[in-house]
């Protein structure tokens, strides 16, 4: 059955806002939030073209958790705790209805499993149609106490440099869903790297933790030496990171045997949603602490330098050539 | 010269932020954005897409500016007092590089310009690329005292039905953009339709008024009878509307006689971004009181009534047959 938007919202989107009082279950033009005393809301917004960064044939159920949870990465990034979302979506008029309704009711059902993961309800939204892709664009607020925002431009030289995770997978996730390539690799493996490019795991509890102990904190969506850059830039600093550090999944490794990609292609390759941050020496300890409170593995990668360049160092000590610092979106 | 997404935000986006501190010049993961004790925030997202919402010719330094002020009317349409908003930016790879630079220029001075009118700060955004038509999303925050939203709910069987300024003009507007109609049109008529259709007016001050006043207020955006159908079954009443009472511009008065649409056509038809609420009859002076600080035109066009039905009645008090409710988005 073909539905309207006025159906389509009552249908799939109005019990995603069921925790929110002020969406007033999206009925009204507008939601309204309350900010408890001594905090401040923060808010990001990023949009997904079909594509672009995502593509036609990508699990429906992941694609709308992939555009909010892009979203809650950058609320980790800045230490805040999500309080909700609002949602507009330019559904394809290449498709036809019956298929566009299935795409609805599962962007609702991914929806609903991540509103309640990370206690985020749906607080409002837009519904409208395209003659050409699928547009998704999410805006999302966190909460965190007044002043406590975690910012790019904080790193000193000497402090550490740290990243969650692991690095690279989604690049490799996404050359695989694209190209012919990785006939090398386990099917398991496989299957991770593409689930890592469909379903980031934003750091939200581990961004909590960082509040007062990063110095300087960003979640990697361009890639990582290119995201470092950004930090360095606005704190006038350089890096210098370690190759045989990096923390790379088992499933990368075998790409990586499977010459998909160069260890520079891990570094440069975008989409990872990992935090990338620093912390001086003396912060360690918190830096470990929080990290086993949220259950994400941190690698310490490199130190920040006063000469403001970013060097990546091989097991000698010797700076390799970097071909390619990152996508940098047109 | 082609500029990528940090060139474009920095070149165009940030000043637009100059006037909020808490969006660090755009170059951090997200905003930050503090709300005053007693108050809560607001927030309403609408997206625009090229060929549905706007047409490909339409004059590009007001095409952002209308996504702006379609959320600044739900805002509006709330009582609530503008205080920033994030724009997301998907523009159209069918364009060259140099076409698109010269839109964004455009789109940002015509941001610029109605940031000062609004004292609106842009406060985040994103910029993508589309294989297919352009699209805008703008989700927008907004301020009032704590539980004084105006609601669709409130609406009494004997408050009078008000609605801000003309209406059907933009329903008109855009006839005369698509097709080959109003010949008998004076040039200036024509062009004031048309400038109704590409740049609404948000009725911001009215709606800050009718805090207190009004019973329940919506903004018109699908048609004034489909959305007065929104006040009644959100409120379980039902209307009656005076033919002779509604507010018709010279310009839609001149579209009128040269047969462009009929009366009943320009209830149905969508975009007004006018404000239509309600009131009891013991407010009707505070409801003049407030267009008159707004400096905004309101008129009285009927009743809220028991039955739960929306009528609308000729100079004879005789029901009209309604053939179009209004826009129904599909």
């Amino acid at each position: 059955m073909a539905l309207d938007e006025f159906d389509r919202i009552a249908t799939y989107f109005a019990p995603l806002s069921a925790g929110h009082a002020g969406a007033f279950g999206l009925r009204d033009d507008a939601a309204v939030v309350d900010v408890s005393a001594g905090q401040q809301l923060v808010v990001t917004t990023d949009a997904l073209v079909e594509n672009v960064h995502y593509l036609p044939d990508d699990p429906p159920l992941d694609i709308a958790c992939k555009a909010l949870r892009c979203n809650l990465s950058d609320l980790a990034a800045m230490g805040a705790t999500p309080r909700g979302f609002t949602f507009a979506m330019a559904l394809s008029s290449i498709r036809d209805i019956t298929e566009n309704d299935g795409r609805i009711s599962s962007f609702s059902n991914g929806l609903r499993r991540d509103i309640e993961k990370w206690d985020c309800p749906l607080i409002g939204g837009d519904s409208v149609t395209s003659p050409g892709p699928e547009m998704l664009s999410v805006t999302a607020f966190g909460e965190l106490p007044i002043g406590t925002a975690l910012r790019r431009n904080g790193a000193q030289p000497g402090d550490r440099i740290f990243v969650s995770g692991s690095i690279g997978d989604a690049a490799l996730g996404l050359r695989l869903r694209r190209d012919d390539v990785g006939h090398g690799l386990s099917q398991q493996a496989a299957a991770f790297l593409i689930k890592r490019f469909h379903l980031p795991q934003p750091r939200v509890a581990l961004g909590g933790g960082l509040r007062g102990v990063a110095s300087a904190c960003l979640d990697i969506s361009d890639g990582l030496l290119q995201d470092l850059r950004h930090i360095c830039a606005a704190s006038g600093v350089g890096a210098n990171i370690h190759m045989a550090a990096l923390p790379v999944s088992a499933a990368a490794r075998s790409a990586l045997k499977d010459a998909m990609m160069t260890e520079i292609g891990l570094l440069s390759g975008g989409d990872d949603y990992e935090l990338l941050f620093t912390a001086p020496a003396s912060a360690v300890g918190a830096v470990t602490a929080a990290g086993a409170a949220a259950n994400t593995k941190i690698t310490d990668i490199g130190e920040i330098t006063e000469e403001p360049t970013v060097q990546v160092l091989d097991q000698n000590h010797k700076a390799v050539e970097i071909t390619s610092w990152g996508y940098r979106h047109a």
